[in-house]
């Protein structure tokens, strides 16, 4: 029920998914009335879906702490549950983020060994898809945590992106080790000595996500916030320049007819729908966040997310690297990083 | 003698300067025979300008601590002596921003009532320029040092931008008292609180930036130096992407021949050169950073921040702002800004 269009982009999303993810089938939680009308116009989605009815919603703008005390019986609350009961092996919402990760925090509680949860974010870079986390899930982290974040975003960039061994790296001011705060020095000592199933690079910086120099960027949730949304703040930017620019003057119009197949081509390329789709990592089970003004294949791509991490060993592949992080604070402390950073970036 | 192209783009940029802003003169600080010899080929330069030798150089690459033990002398650290010596009113360099940030804070220290500096970043957004402080003089940022930021940003903004009364906002992961960690939102019950030369608007987000919803960005450097360089990757993605694109058929390439002139115009708004010039404020006397890569443009974009900043009452400013804030520390106790941040941005 949830997102800017409701049942009318999760069913058309859904039908896309039951031809292209064969063996997938759903649990649609909410209105009746409005699912079964939906439904009744895409027979693909119907063959595969059964409506599990609630009249209940939470609202878009419900505070996540409101929506925990009164959102019991809602189709949010109840698309999680069906996760904890072993109903359903993935849960998919285009809802209230902070009221998804409330409750499903709440329902489903942390995975074993973990303990914060990030929301992931994956952007199209010059090679492929960059996957970034936290992007919002907290507000500070310490080295334990960005150490977590790494395991999880590099077992997710594996199930979902199919890279073998994911390169890491953590988001810093400079690549030298004396570069930054304290919590991200200690990270990066803690990755550096500790053998992953994954290649650990050291440090990155901003320009580093849009290059696509590593696949995984791991940052704490308020740096990585604001990062996105710089992104898509700057993205809009661009975008409306291309538009007052092609549209500009009759010439300019016409080159712009002239060359619209392949700039129809650069927008499909740049189409954040194209990897819409951001689980929250660290619970125990599959929730992935739908943005809330995806269409309906942005909606297919967080299902086909949401399926690619049930259909792998995701959970086992998080659990063989936090077994292999033995004491890391002992280890820290034995860390030569502890030079005073100058703090200047270049 | 600095940056990626020293004199030979530092002395076009004086010879721009000596045209579009009359009763500017100049002291370079270098190479006497490379000095002379790009002089000899820009009269207008030669008119304004006297030289001071030194063969004295502070690599691109040399470390903060080192370049202030081993710097005195070199052409760097002489322009910096210059300004206290008062024998120049702003100081212009495209060297080593880690050694001219040290060796500022050495010879020049901080301004009156100040505590850090900041590095100021100036992007073009969809109504002007946003400046957005500190992108990196810092790693880590306390309350009254944002709020420092903030009178800095705001004196700056009005002098160079030419805006009046400055609109400020404080970089968040959302809108709402209670979002963010609790610096932010310390800073925030202060500038709420007091009356300034400027328009506190509150939190704003990363999306804000381009949009250009404030003039003034103000946030700790470590978060200011990930979005400036997340900035710059994205935007080198998607000129990229345009280049290919417009390149990717004979067809596509007759659409750009034919658009040329609007294309051309877009690119020249887009250009970070225009808006070249980050100050590094805080300290006692006007220091300017060029980037090193940029052009003679660029430098001269660099010069007119500085001669804006020398010819403005931007310090006067900021101590009047200053003393406004009568014991930060106790207003911020009495305040209603405790609840716990649930720390979900949507």
């Amino acid at each position: 029920m949830g997102g800017d269009h409701g049942p009318s982009v999760v069913v058309p999303g859904v039908a896309r998914a039951a031809q292209a993810l064969p063996g997938v089938r759903f649990l649609l939680h909410g209105d009746e009335a409005k699912l079964g009308a939906e439904l009744a116009k895409a027979p693909a989605a119907k063959a595969v879906s059964e409506i599990r009815h609630t009249d209940k919603c939470i609202a878009m703008e419900e505070k996540p702490a409101q929506a925990m005390r009164r959102g019991k019986g809602s189709s949010l609350w109840n698309a999680v549950e069906s996760l904890r009961a072993g109903e359903a092996h993935a849960c998919v919402s285009a809802g209230n983020t902070g009221a998804l990760m409330a409750i499903s925090k709440l329902i489903l509680r942390m995975g074993a060994g973990l303990e914060r949860p990030a929301i992931v974010a994956n952007w199209p870079n010059m090679k492929g898809v960059t996957t970034v986390l936290d992007v919002g899930a907290n507000v500070e982290s310490d080295a334990a945590q960005l150490v977590e974040f790494a395991i999880m975003g590099a077992a997710y960039h594996h199930a979902v992106h199919g890279s073998k061994r994911p390169t890491v790296g953590l988001l810093n001011v400079g690549s030298e080790d004396q570069k930054g705060h304290e919590e991200v020095r200690e990270a990066h000592a803690i990755l550096r000595e500790t053998k992953l199933d994954f290649d650990y690079q050291g440090f990155v910086e901003g320009n580093d996500i849009a290059l696509g120099t590593v696949d995984v960027v791991v940052t704490d949730g308020f740096t990585g916030n604001v990062a996105l949304k710089t992104a898509e703040g700057l993205a809009r930017f661009f975008s409306n320049e291309i538009k007052t620019t092609l549209t500009s003057s009759p010439l300019a119009m016409l080159g712009a007819l002239i060359a619209s197949s392949a700039l129809g081509k650069m927008k499909q390329r740049l189409d954040p729908g194209r990897v819409n789709g951001a689980p929250l990592l660290g619970l125990n089970g599959i929730v992935v966040k739908s943005h809330g003004g995806a269409d309906a294949n942005g909606f297919f791509s967080a299902i086909r997310v949401a399926t690619d991490l049930a259909r792998s060993d995701f959970s086992a592949e998080i659990e063989r690297n936090l077994q292999r992080l033995t004491a890391p604070s002992d280890k820290a402390e034995g860390d030569p990083v502890s030079a005073v950073s100058d703090g200047v970036p270049e």
